[in-house]
């Protein structure tokens, strides 16, 4: 048992959490939380910590019966409050290491799916949009290297665990995997203000990729200007924009709208 | 000018921003930031303060000769960055009149497009609910007194100005709102694990209704039971539920797509 925050796994931990760098020359991640523990993959895990409260009350249940068999050392409530990222801490705690994907794992396949992020700050838009695409069944994200780290301790919480299963890669020239997917016959749909047709007008069945831009400042130009088609989400009122992961939500979703259904706008007309 | 913090005005802003039971007594909300201030109805506006920098930034563009109209008092950068609810301040901040709307204001109407919103907890999910709504074309916003406060300076951010075109309230016995809805023929969905039929089979043209639940819990069973119709977001993977912003997103996009267009489905399918 931890009882003191001056261990020093503590302190490693803690330092994990503040820093990107560090996370990512050790090549882990942290991730809180029952539901995060409960869905890591095993071959992931290198180190579990609990709070004495959390071990005690899951005695019996199958969180007790993970943490039996991964539990690394058990901590005071006292000492895992502070270890913890959150201001109501659930207990348990993961040291995972980084998943390796691989770009070709993300554009392959029959009929590929992908977001391409560009410059996305937000660390719970970011997290919100890995498990929504989850949802929606995209087959990768792909991100520019000026996105927030994905391992950012809020992202990973805002996953709800689909970080374990959604293929991602950072791509240090992401105008340059735009092009390259142009030439595999993957369409390039960017959400820019200079779309005439609006986003549903469009086959999102076959292989396709949305460009999503920074929160600020929408897709820059370079990027933009390698896209294969612009597409227009409408805005009534006087919105000028969605937050980028309501409008990745409305694009994803129509795609796995038209990619599960051909006859739902049949069925909708012909309902009394 | 301003020059302390320990003046009477800022100490009522900072009160304002911290204390959601004397914005209510008072009848007023803080928005902050350059867009609110701009977007603000004139009717609205009760008091206007800018920093210094943000004063001689906008001499003689339209934020400036807005300010010339409106601005209350100038306070120095540093009494701003005190009086500001956000890490990095814009340098305007304006004391609002709340608006008053009507329930019949928001469920009157030729084809009624309503959210229903139960016990919604984090207030960056509000606004980005409110924000949407706006972009979607919904007509009003219903609230259960169990959800975060509207004048939340989080929600109010997050809205980018949406609050002031939404009409939207509160009301203390929600699951009666629905049921009075059911009786004025305008649907009532609620996205449910009971739903059998995707939501994008349902004709939206008509008066609708969607009901979204707490984060954590979703719909309570008591406002389950009274909608009339569950329907069902599908998901893929292992993903058991969206956030409620998505929800409500992929929710309101599609009835807007109903709503604006009857022929997606036959051109998408008659793309080559």
């Amino acid at each position: 048992m931890i009882t003191s925050t001056a261990n020093k796994q503590v302190k490693q931990i803690c330092n994990w959490i503040k820093s990107a760098k560090d996370r990512k020359s050790d090549e882990v991640f942290i991730a809180e939380g029952r539901k995060m523990f409960m869905e890591a993959p095993k071959e992931w895990i290198k180190a579990v910590y609990a709070s004495e409260t959390f071990i005690k009350e899951n005695e019996g249940n199958p969180v007790g019966a993970r943490l039996k068999e991964f539990l690394t050392e058990s901590v005071t409530d006292e000492v895992f409050t502070k270890m913890s990222d959150t201001r109501t801490p659930q207990g348990v705690l993961c040291v995972l290491k980084r998943p390796a994907h691989d770009l070709s794992e993300i554009t392959g396949g029959k009929a590929p799916f992908i977001m391409i992020l560009e410059d996305i700050q937000d660390p719970g838009n970011l997290g919100t949009i890995v498990r929504t695409a989850e949802g929606a069944g995209v087959t990768g994200i792909i991100m520019s290297e000026g996105c927030v780290d994905i391992f950012n301790p809020k992202t990973i919480r805002s996953t709800m665990g689909s970080i374990y299963r959604m293929p991602f890669v950072y791509v240090s020239d992401v105008v340059k995997v735009v092009k390259d997917l142009n030439g595999k016959n993957i369409t390039t749909y960017a959400a820019h203000l200079k779309g005439e047709e609006p986003y549903h007008a469009f086959d999102y069945r076959k292989p396709t990729a949305f460009l999503i831009g920074n929160e600020g400042n929408g897709l820059s130009d370079e990027i933009t200007e390698a896209a294969k088609v612009f597409l227009r989400i409408p805005m009534e009122g006087e919105v000028e924009s969605l937050n980028a992961a309501i409008a990745s939500a409305v694009l994803m979703y129509e795609a796995h709208r038209q990619r599960t259904t051909l006859k739902c706008l049949y069925d909708t007309l012909q309902r009394p």
